[in-house]
């Protein structure tokens, strides 16, 4: 379908809606995260929102008391179709009719039956509305696993991969602090605050006593952090950074991976962070959707591979991926690729 | 150092220079591989030449004779100081002003004292003599390979490695064909005509009988052929293909990285194919000047690993690189890395 020709000023104003989106993303599950914008009667900038934590305002609500009186005769731009229903918040589509909005943008339509129908509602109060508007760029933007998580039942896997350019993950010796450079990791810390869940196996869990928070560079805690889970039969010592009350903590006494999913009914995002035999029997279950690889620019040549599944015997088994993009982090790279589906 | 301000006719002829410089790379060793391109006295392209195999032509005569009578009064644009030494040829500087040639631009002056003193000799007949132009293009082109050996004494060896995301080269059961697509391997085929010798160990030479061919993707056989060179020291059975004839074969009867390049005392560019172990053992050695690595957009879990060095216990025994380039082929990257010194 071709995208709708909208003005220049209401194309800007999605492009910041999708970026303020993100502000919302892990934070505002199970809700949606989405970014809202409101031009005033001249298309000027009038107010900027997100998703707040279940019960807080929607996105709409959040721009329009920011633009306040300016919002009349103005324009709505929202990454999701507003919603028609009452929940634990009222409908926004009433909201931008009451604020006097008189043309609503938005990208995505709602995919809940439940709360679909605010177009609608919109067009037939006479607000212009038009959908599609930068549909393609949220849908792989903070609102992607929600998307997904609508569509699939179930979260949207990503496996997380932090190498030598040869597969390492660790050295024999099991050393593997740092493969990866300042930049690998501070993009990875900032990726922790938008995720619901990570996950690793009590093998990782016990070797390496991580805290999977969710750091700045200086160290200071971001405010949204992720459902630590882990996976496994063994027991986490009394002392266990996990068990130090920063994040929620989900222990799964089981090696299946859907057991993950099962016990995580709200999540949208999940981080499959290792070790090799955790992502292994992710990709095994057909469980992974995204792949992110940060490789370092070394060579270790013996250790500990990122990736293991002993039932792999033959190159035909190999899980095929599309890349969707390479940046360069610093000395590393950092591909990311989807599931061939 | 600044490069020198030429006129954008020259600048043009160099860039046009150095990619013909490419056909010659391989097939002059051990004589350098150089373009040469003549601009008439009105500054048009007039001939274009390259360095003939030893005992032909050097590239400025190709490209003189080329030019014809048009050379006069003239421009040479060369990717390397003319010669001043009567070799197999006749210097390059003599045939330049022969020619009635009255400026001559190069890159890189000639490292090689009985070769070196060309531009001294053109500069004293009164030809407009310049270097420096696009020397740092020059030495990352064709040429840098002939650079190296003259500063190293030894050839420049590429480690090239054709895995997974993971760092795999082949499944538990040895499948490998085809990890890597269409365009990767066609890469790989240019870059063989270009090469003067490709090693493998004798177990992947046992085990996957590879011919080690530069073909083209019609299946036809470049002009030149690099030299074939096992190292281990078992023997090849009589019906392998690496004994078809069709290059060189150089059997090295040891497990010494070193002895690969004693037994090459021309070579200027070496690719070490595999197996993991024989990468490995060049790494070891601190001779592996450059990493290619075509990384297929898989996951495979298990198999053979890209390198292998058993010697290997800790992080810090990693090898350091730098990244050149990163080069999309089909679905494959191609990340480029050198080595740091």
């Amino acid at each position: 379908m071709t995208p709708p020709a909208v003005p220049e000023a209401v194309d800007r104003a999605m492009l910041l809606a999708i970026e303020t989106s993100g502000a919302a993303q892990g934070a505002s599950t199970p809700n949606p995260p989405v970014g809202a914008v409101i031009l005033d009667a001249d298309g000027a900038l009038a107010g900027v929102g997100h998703t707040q934590p279940v019960g807080g305002p929607h996105a709409e609500v959040m721009a329009l008391r920011q633009a306040g009186q300016s919002a009349r005769g103005g324009t709505a731009v929202v990454t999701l179709e507003p919603c028609n229903h009452t929940g634990r918040t009222g409908p926004c589509a009433q909201a931008l009719l009451d604020a006097g909005i008189a043309a609503v943008y938005y990208a995505v339509p709602d995919p809940n039956p439940q709360a679909a129908g605010g177009a609608a509602a919109l067009s037939s109060a006479g607000v212009t509305t038009v959908g599609g508007v930068r549909e393609a760029e949220v849908r792989r933007g903070p609102l992607g696993p929600w998307l997904f998580r609508q569509r699939e039942g179930r979260p949207m896997v990503t496996a997380k991969i932090a190498a030598t350019l040869d597969g390492r993950v660790a050295a024999p010796d099991r050393t593997s602090q740092w493969i990866t450079g300042p930049q690998a990791r501070e993009h990875a810390h900032a990726q922790r605050a938008r995720l619901d869940a990570i996950v690793i196996g009590t093998g990782t869990a016990l070797a390496d006593d991580p805290a999977l928070t969710a750091r700045r560079p200086d160290g200071s805690l971001y405010e949204h952090q992720p459902t630590r889970v882990v996976l496994g039969t063994r027991g986490l010592p009394p002392q266990a950074r996990l068990r130090d009350g920063t994040a929620p903590l989900v222990q799964v006494r089981s090696h299946d991976p859907h057991q993950v999913l099962e016990a995580l009914p709200d999540a949208q995002w999940v981080l499959v962070e290792g070790g090799p035999g955790i992502i292994g029997a992710f990709l095994a279950a057909g469980l992974v959707d995204q792949v992110q690889a940060y490789l370092a620019p070394t060579i270790l040549g013996d250790g500990h591979p990122a990736v293991l599944d002993r039932s792999v015997t033959t190159l035909a088994q190999a899980h095929r991926l599309h890349r969707e993009s390479v940046t360069e982090l610093g000395d590393d790279l950092l591909i990311t690729l989807t599931a061939a589906r």
